[in-house]
């Protein structure tokens, strides 16, 4: 057991002085082998930081002599910021020999084998958690455990609800670039890069304006009720209208997560990974389709995304993604596309809507 | 043996219809396993190709009906530049198994092994060897290598002259960043981060802004008469005058290299990736003092510098720096130090300069 409370007082960090910030264990004095590096990159990623911040900062009222516990803590910046907003006590935990700052103690256990002095149960868990296309590295299942251990029946989970959206898109980066390069045709070089990058996703930063079409949902998890049992696999099968004509490149994968607003006055701070927001750490997941196809507005796409837990390391996604033929595919109602049912749909539901407007 | 002059005709590639570009093997049909994503960083790298681009293009009545062989060759661009200059016959050698394109064939062979056909010298080898600070990955040898056995007395080496440089500098982003995080002193994360960083030199972009005095040349060497054996030792004692006052916290590290000029009308293209030039993908090389000094105009610094062949493997460097007591060095003359040796000896040439002014 150590105290954060002298040290982060002589550093001056405001609002600390009502704060214990108190760490599970003693690390191990075992050499430091994770590379700041990484969380110096996840730190500067300012949506991130910025969301947690708020969403924890703007409910001070609600945190103000919680218990919490930050699980995979990493730097501590998550505990900081609860302690910040009041907290009577943060548990970090972190599975990584990251770091034995000055006036840190973090942990060398995972969360399954932690215990909290005298079964403690906490108000809230804290987690940044989430890996590219949400589920990778699934650090998820770690959250759900500390939820069922430790949680008591009213805390709160920050996030609490998460969600995995998919578009198709132009991938001009990995095409138009070599089609033209300093005078020279290097087409050859981005077949072979596609057909490299077609062995597993991308991580690369999507334009808004290469997106064909309005996204899909392809899960949304409540994090109260998921189980461990629910991530194993996540399917989808989904029809998409085009909205704008292009080069039909790729599948395009981002995530939301959302954080519960307990304060009467809060408003629910949304983390979001869309090619419609400030790019992230994240960035977006792609995958480049083996083939490009011309497609113009009102064309109908459909594809099926699986996403299962690897083989030999549970903790890695496959990613399978089988196009569909979108005239046996359910679309949605009323839908955007050309195809004839569609079309006769969005007829209908305009008379009724005219009928119903001439009844008033 | 396999040419690819139908292919890049049929590309429409210009200026190859009259090029033939022979690579010297079959490449075997082995697996791809060298990422085209790292060539396509330096592809994209446009201060780069556009130097090669231009050092060869701005000279195409030399280049034309020239034998050119590529050492390195990696994606083939360099060839297929000095194709487009006019050369008669491109001889691309690249080590490792990078790819074999449509109409491209690239040997699983490094320089050392190879024999151009009927013993054939070249007249200009081109090569993007340099690695960060220069002399990473020690590739310059194999270029060395391709110039004993293969160029001719009076053949071009593209580039020929290279120099390293060095210069004291601030390093805010590994300092001021962490002081005043969202409100929060994370400056022991500061701490730890540049201990870490302490054990090997630093890959990152520094701001000419941050630079605290004129760089000095660590090495400056002419392709046409450096050996490999020169390259195993380089070291430098150097003595500096603080031109802006600031946090002295690091060593930076950057090299440019020339292209020769042969055509009367050409100028000699310069790449340089000094933190006063558009970066590139070498960006600076940074040494991260442990100790921060803070140093004001005047004040003089000085180190030496040792790059030495690692033991375990040669292709690799340490650097070794040590900072000096800058009394007890020999400074340049005139130095703009305020050291009394050097104010006076500025005194004597201004006086001097007077005196022969008045003489005129």
């Amino acid at each position: 057991m150590a105290s954060l409370h002298g040290g982060a007082e002589e550093r001056g960090v405001p609002g600390l002085a009502n704060a214990l910030v108190v760490f599970s264990q003693t690390a191990e004095d075992g050499e430091i082998e994770v590379q700041i590096s990484v969380h110096r990159l996840m730190l500067d990623d300012n949506a991130r930081t910025q969301a947690y911040k708020q969403a924890i900062l703007s409910q001070a009222n609600y945190f103000s002599d919680k218990v919490v516990l930050d699980v995979g803590a990493g730097t501590g910046i998550l505990s900081l910021f609860c302690a910040q907003a009041g907290a009577r006590k943060v548990y970090a935990v972190e599975a990584s020999r990251l770091s034995s700052l000055a006036e840190r103690i973090v942990i060398n256990k995972t969360v399954e084998n932690v215990c909290l002095p005298e079964d403690e149960k906490v108000d809230v868990i804290v987690s940044e958690w989430m890996g590219f296309y949400l589920l990778h590295e699934g650090m998820l299942d770690s959250v759900l455990t500390a939820r069922d251990k430790f949680l008591k029946p009213d805390g709160k989970l920050f996030p609490d609800i998460v969600s995995l959206y998919s578009a198709p898109c132009s991938l001009p980066k990995f095409y138009d670039h070599w089609e033209e390069f300093h005078g020279l045709d290097l087409s050859p070089l981005g077949d072979e890069e596609r057909r490299l990058k077609g062995s597993q996703p991308d991580i690369t930063e999507v334009n808004k304006d290469d997106l064909l079409a309005s996204h899909q949902i392809v899960c949304e998890l409540d994090l109260y009720k998921t189980s461990s049992k629910d991530l194993d696999s996540i399917s989808s099968r989904q029809v998409f209208s085009v909205s704008r004509e292009g080069r039909y490149q790729g599948v395009c994968l981002w995530f939301d997560c959302s954080f519960p607003s307990i304060s009467l006055d809060a408003t629910r701070v949304v983390l979001s990974t869309s090619p419609h927001c400030q790019q992230t750490h994240w960035k977006q997941t792609v995958l480049v389709l083996p083939e490009e196809m011309y497609v113009t507005e009102g064309d109908p796409l459909a594809w099926e995304l699986i996403l299962e837990r690897g083989g030999d390391d549970w903790r890695h996604y496959n990613i399978q993604c089988t196009l569909l033929d979108p005239e046996e595919e359910r679309h949605p109602v009323p839908c955007e596309c050309l195809l004839p049912k569609c079309c006769l749909i969005r007829e209908i539901i305009d008379k009724h809507a005219q009928t119903l407007g001439s009844q008033e």
